[in-house]
């Protein structure tokens, strides 16, 4: 297992870094940190900013260069989770096998967590100290495809698309409530996962200023494995032993939409290993480095084979 | 009442590009994007926006050079107000005397429209057309302004404290608490509204690449009359007419800490005038054009003066 080992030691820099960047934001609230540090801290693969590092290497620079944006994006993501489980949205208790934030820092406190996370990756991006490879213009770019693949063009609206489908399976599933929910899923899925995972390559390749061909393909390549993974996390969701994933299965419990749920298991495998093949193919296409590009057909290849 | 039409033709511009900047964020979820226009489309005098084309254009520049930068920072004005009517926030039900977002959309998509309308701020500041004279490293240290005063190190810790802050009236007012209880205050009306009236005038000190003597001074200035603001808004939360202000008066319903509340209404007058004595000593050093730092300055005892 080459690639967990891969991706465990670059989360290691990434879960390191992290805690520092909060510690950084001076005359903050206490409690307020706290509240970030806590969700920060929750771990996770940190695939997002491994994804980034990979995908920088590409053009020549090493992943540490540009460890502030990785943890910038992963802010960003950590932020959407803690949003994600409030009452008001999915309600879970649970995020990693810890009480989500706000069964502990109650739901204000909670909100204005994920507002801080998601305001401050901002500044983590654009505040901190990167080697002069990474140029001023470079950082605009890769605080645009942030901006752009988080907000309301992006993953804002996968969730709230998300909350349009609840309940979508409580009626009859005619064909035509089928194809029409369909519709629906994929564009949850390309808003709400695919597009963060799509920012993380796209990030990594702007910081390096590269070829506008390679950085397009790159981002065809995120949108694939975002997708991929999006499927994979559907049938994990249906197969998967809950305790082991840390999660309440809330999903199940609301009914909502997923790709397992409308096409059965099986069928949504061979989509996910149809999207694998869609996105090996787009970063066979991208002029660069081998190793870091082998990294991320590799990783490409865990998160589908992943069971945790 | 001249600075009053100046604030209203500015706000105008304002008004007019705000919805634009919206309809350009392609594949957004329809709903979503109507609960962001309708915050953004409440109105209020836009005065940050205005302030910040003031601020530019001492050093050169005309207003309309930067109105994306000024959309933006109004956009992250009101995801904050959006958030805060939240019901496990203030919950209020009016805002403007328009239903509050949460009471049209639900507090689920209430959340979302404000964490997109947060997000999307550094999208239409990043990504919008610029003349030449606006270059890269000014939008990136604009932006970082944006994220830093608006973040854990500004407007959210601002919030924090006032939820902490909540029923610090409800116990015996002693001389230690008063005082203990104007600290937690100063530190709330720094955070929670001083701060995106900085942000104001520092962004637009950054992008006209002001001098870092000016910036630092104009953004004591912007300090000083966001202190004065708030000091006013408190006193106006007292004496004003509920109904013209289109506020349900929810602070004095959750006896919250305010000057007015805490030092009476005559001692927080003489501190709001004290405040914008100090703003116009620091605006007074800035090196630059006569007639927008006169604005600056009407703007400034317009907001002491201001009944509505």
């Amino acid at each position: 297992m080459e690639i967990e080992k891969y991706i465990a030691e670059r989360a290691s820099a990434v879960n390191k870094a992290l805690p520092l960047h909060i510690s950084r934001l001076k005359d903050a609230q206490p409690r307020l940190a706290e509240a970030m540090t806590y969700s920060l801290a929750a771990g996770g693969k940190r695939l997002r900013p491994v994804l980034m590092g990979a995908a920088y290497e590409i053009f020549g620079g090493k992943a540490s260069d540009i460890l502030p944006a990785a943890c910038a994006l992963e802010m960003v993501h950590t932020y959407s989770l803690v949003h994600d489980d409030l009452p008001a949205m999915d309600d879970d208790d649970l995020r990693r096998g810890r009480p989500t934030s706000h069964k502990v820092y109650g739901e204000a406190l909670a909100i204005l967590a994920g507002d801080a996370l998601l305001t401050d990756a901002f500044t983590v991006l654009l505040t901190s100290r990167y080697p002069a490879r990474v140029t001023k213009p470079a950082l605009v770019k890769a605080a645009s495809v942030l901006s752009s693949r988080a907000g309301a063009k992006g993953m804002v609206s996968g969730q709230a698309a998300d909350l349009q489908a609840e309940g979508y399976l409580d009626g009859r599933l005619t064909p035509a409530r089928r194809r029409s929910g369909l519709e629906l899923l994929s564009y949850i899925h390309l808003h709400k996962t695919a597009d963060l995972i799509t920012a993380a390559v796209e990030m990594g390749a702007a910081l390096a200023d590269a070829p506008d061909k390679d950085f397009r393909a790159l981002s065809s390549f995120g949108r694939e494995i975002g997708l991929c993974f999006q499927v994979a996390d559907d049938i994990l969701d249906v197969v998967g032993d809950k305790k082991k994933l840390g999660k309440s299965g809330s999903d199940a419990r609301n009914r909502k939409l997923t790709f397992a749920s409308l096409l059965g298991v099986d069928e949504a495998r061979l989509k996910a290993a149809e999207l694998l093949s869609r996105a090996l193919s787009r970063l066979s296409a991208v002029n660069g480095r081998a190793v870091p590009k082998r990294a991320l057909a590799e990783i490409a290849g865990f998160v589908l084979r992943r069971e945790n």
